[in-house]
């Protein structure tokens, strides 16, 4: 019986992991953009490939959770980690296709440091994720990482407050500001569902334990 | 005590099929609306109505929830679903709003497109919440409008991509970009919302099967 | 057993009126930063405290929710009602930002009316939330409130509808639409996670009695 069940269980932190590589490689591909504007169409192609293959882990995620009778942990709490991660990718996939979309050829300085700290933020991610295959021994663990998410949500928050009354401040055009707020918020939105992500997986631990 | 409880089961399905009208008329009544901007104002007050209707579905179905001890599937889904479909005609309103209140005196060429790419789409919606009261014999018909929903939203998001990279291009009015910026977001999240619905449904439909 | 309980249930009642009344508190001093713009940053740094000790208010009730086995309803809805109540105040917090931000330093008539609005919604809130330690014998009142909220909101969404549409008529300004347009549609946000708690606080009442 127990036999049976456990890999059906690991299936669903098997697809938590693909998830979160999928998260850290969009980050990662994310900060190269920014630094090769001139290929940002070509390389968004990519990011939209990650994107779908997410997507993808997502439905499986959620057939396999219909089709399990016995989960790992909370069925609400299975669902909603695993469309989060996806959201995290979603919003840098925006930003990524914004980035191209408006023809954006030099970076603002912010959008590097901000792209930085979100990749960061993904790594963090990652490392809960794992650590979750053995919860409770990683209760403290998994405590930090959430912990240091959170810094880097401020962080990314501090960062793109002064960009963004900079950017209002100092461009005379409009359309400009549009564009980059956008891009801003997109970027922000990725880092939020990040701390997010940590909640819900400190949730689960605490609840295990 | 079977026959007790039939009625009340059925009374969902029933909620349903009224939202679902809600929502194609909604999106019938918004193509209209793009072909004769000069009556918006007027014909948004409709579209106001349709809204509230909604509501009021809405409302009651949360008060039959809450007082109905055997639900047809899931208390959780049933919320999500009515509630879902409430948002896809706040987005569709919404967006009617903004054409009169931002005095729109002529449709881009995209708008139309979107506008009945989304009308297509809610039209799958209904057939699907349809489908719904004979799921066990409907399974594969419900995968089908899935992927035929998830297809008109990908569509969605090509024009919609084109369309405002061109309006970040081509007009010299930021004010006007802000307008049509707001209202093509509307139409998405109409049409994401659409989606939504759809694989609420799918998931009633795996675990009912 | 029961005596053991007891105190436990009552501190999530606890919290929920501490999370009430830092909404309030949050939209008084909104409207106190709206009638003395000049000092709006020293401000808006007590509005982050306030945000901060609801940030904790949320984070401890979570906890509380994880180590608790009999809860006094249903545990997604009081994760749903103190995280909705917490938005609330995000909401408003990123209003009062916006206006130090963007060197905001004459109030738009509409937003001193909203502003004031929004203040007796989040008192209603608090009545509510303080009406739910005896839900059983305060289900008429709690309803009469969530009425009042409801009507609320709906008067911001007018007044909130005339001052946009004014804004883009009578600015010349792109950038003061841009971020006027923000801090209404912040404040539209926090009255309308108000009327979310509202209908939460009706569906636990409605289920309890």
């Amino acid at each position: 019986m127990f036999e049976a069940l456990l890999p059906r269980e690991y299936g669903f932190f098997d697809a938590f992991e693909k998830q979160a590589d999928r998260i850290v490689e969009g980050a990662k591909l994310f900060e190269e953009i920014i630094d090769n504007l001139g290929s940002a169409h070509s390389m968004a192609r990519r990011m939209k490939e990650i994107e779908h293959e997410a997507d993808l882990i997502t439905h499986q995620t959620i057939e396999m959770l219909h089709k399990t009778f016995v989960t790992p942990f909370d069925r609400e709490q299975i669902l909603h980690l695993i469309t989060r991660m996806d959201d995290v990718l979603d919003s840098i996939d925006a930003a990524a296709e914004a980035l191209w979309l408006y023809e954006i050829d030099e970076p603002l300085a912010s959008s590097k440091e901000i792209a930085k700290t979100l990749r960061l933020a993904t790594e963090q991610v990652r490392e809960a994720v794992l650590a979750m295959r053995n919860m409770k021994k990683n209760v403290k663990r998994i405590k930090e990482i959430s912990i240091e998410i959170n810094r880097l949500e401020n962080a990314t928050d501090a960062v793109l407050r002064t960009a963004i009354a900079k950017l209002f401040k100092e461009s005379k055009d409009p359309l400009f500001v549009m564009k980059w707020k956008e891009i801003y918020e997109d970027l922000e939105n990725a880092t939020d569902r990040c701390e997010d992500v940590a909640n819900i997986i400190e949730g689960v631990v605490l609840e295990s334990a």
